[in-house]
């Protein structure tokens, strides 16, 4: 049994649970949380403080990291590392080299493993690129994410002055999607790849206008895009906005021997953005357990994992059932 | 430069040709036949007899071996792995596990790397069934093959007396995957999920009726599925049904959390199918070379190669740029 602990207990730390009863190989030791761990309400785990977690060195395999990348995971994952093999989904773009070089050297001196940068984007669709990229060289890449829920955009519209809740529907251009399929080579801008819908509720005497204005000319998040603003109450908002469904598509087109067009398109379709994610974490848990196993000490991301160490299935089955 | 020799010149071998003159990293050393060489019309490539081969060994990384699966690759994978890092094809899903053993025996005794049984299916089709399956474990992977053409199926129709030239087209039924996709739990036959189409050329008072009626009772190939006949013209099947396009999807389709509905979709779209899995060989061919350099020798399949093998760009870049 590969025995694991949830570090830090949100939307993503729930998941993570929830995947857990799906993998019989694995057992959860705890969630491990900064709060007061009677408040927290897991879905039967025992939670304990962060403050215990050294104490249970000796049972535990590997901590999936469920915090942030803005402020937790930059901290958290070179810290616990030291200490455990660790898997995270260290999401800011920018940053990784740098956070990939911070766990590393810590992960070698202590002859651990950590998966960082994991999930799905970061993740399956960064795999998906490298796949096609490697196997149709004289082609594009087009990521496209959605239809949606993006926390980063619904945050940029509950900051604004007037707005009491908002949700955030990033939603991808099909028809773009379709005719780049269909081969037509085209040159694509910001506003072509994805809409934007805004759904959102005002506080009592808002200036409906001015909100309207200042959402569609917001610099970085809508200002690029056609933007959509539906005002609904908070009532339709609690009732129809408030899941966090996901997904989006990596599509590669090609041509080999000068014109013969090839197309490699990967999509997801999520009903749940962090439930998938942690579906994810949970596999390269096991990943990173196995390989601390063979010694192959290090940060890792999905690039350096061979696909066998994410199953639970002997590889011999494997390739007599799945090849 | 990884210095790659084809064995064998079929449309699968020409593919490979073509496939490295986009991989700048990759030279091609020649065409090796067991035909006459000055018979073999390459693309470019001086065409060498098969019984030179090993007079080059000092010359070559590894052998992309272009073969067929029913006598070619058995003999030819284990003899050349002898003395070459080997590619391979080899898509006889029943007899993968005997080939694997035999070639990894030989390829840890001479200190060789074998990829065996890549391409899309085996090869990237296997991977996603895997990482798709690992990911969400309470799910079901539905594989569907099209539209495209099916050697075997068109060779099964020419056998057929009074039957001068055919092409079989297998046809999936998007229907189906629409609603699979929608989240529907299908119990499907092997008639749901693809369709058959024939083209055939008549010979001169061939009866029609008769071959008809062979046709879509034919067991195995035909009698299972709902099959269409259309009768035409050699010269229509020259101009219209030649090429060979092919691709496919593999769908998995899971819950989270009890009920939560995630979708993995992976499609290939192909306009040649010997030129895609040529490209296919030709990026495992390079991870052959690298695994050989780090001495992790034996038989090796996609399920046991981490994808930054693939590339010809350093990890540290990839993590940067794909990530």
């Amino acid at each position: 049994m590969i025995r694991v602990a949830i570090i830090g207990y949100g939307n993503l730390g729930r998941g993570v649970e929830f995947a857990l009863r799906q993998n019989p190989d694995m057992e959860l030791v705890g969630v491990f949380t900064r709060r007061a761990p009677e408040a927290v309400e897991t879905q039967g785990a025992t939670a304990y403080h962060m403050n215990d977690l050294l104490a249970k060195k000796g049972e535990i395999d590997v901590c999936i990291l469920c915090g942030g990348s803005a402020t937790d995971l930059p901290v958290q994952t070179p810290e616990i590392t030291h200490h455990f093999n660790t898997v995270d989904s260290f999401d800011t773009h920018a940053k990784i080299p740098e956070h990939f070089a911070k766990v590393d050297q810590i992960a070698k001196e202590n002859n651990r493993v950590s998966v960082i940068s994991t999930g799905w984007d970061p993740g399956l669709f960064s795999l998906n690129r490298l796949y096609a990229q490697s196997i149709l060289p004289q082609g594009e890449t087009y990521t496209f994410w959605g239809k949606g829920v993006s926390q980063g955009h619904s945050d940029a519209l509950r900051r604004i002055d007037g707005i009491a809740d908002a949700t955030q529907y990033t939603i991808p251009n099909t028809e773009v999607i379709e005719r780049l399929k269909a081969g037509e080579a085209l040159t694509l801008t910001t506003r072509d790849k994805h809409l934007r819908e805004c759904f959102i509720v005002l506080e009592a005497g808002a200036d409906e206008a001015r909100i309207r204005e200042e959402i569609v000319t917001m610099p970085n998040y809508f200002a690029d895009y056609d933007t959509t603003v539906y005002v609904i109450s908070q009532e339709e908002l609690n009732q129809n906005h408030k899941a966090a469904p996901h997904g989006g598509t990596v599509l590669h087109t090609g041509i080999t021997n000068e014109s013969t067009k090839q197309v490699i398109e990967y999509n997801l379709q999520l009903e749940s953005n962090p439930e998938f994610t942690a579906s994810v974490l949970v596999a390269y848990a096991r990943a990173a357990v196995r390989l601390a196993n063979e010694k192959q000490f290090g940060a890792q991301t999905v690039f350096d994992i061979a696909p066998k160490y994410l199953s639970p299935i002997d590889v011999e089955t494997l390739r007599r059932e799945l090849l």
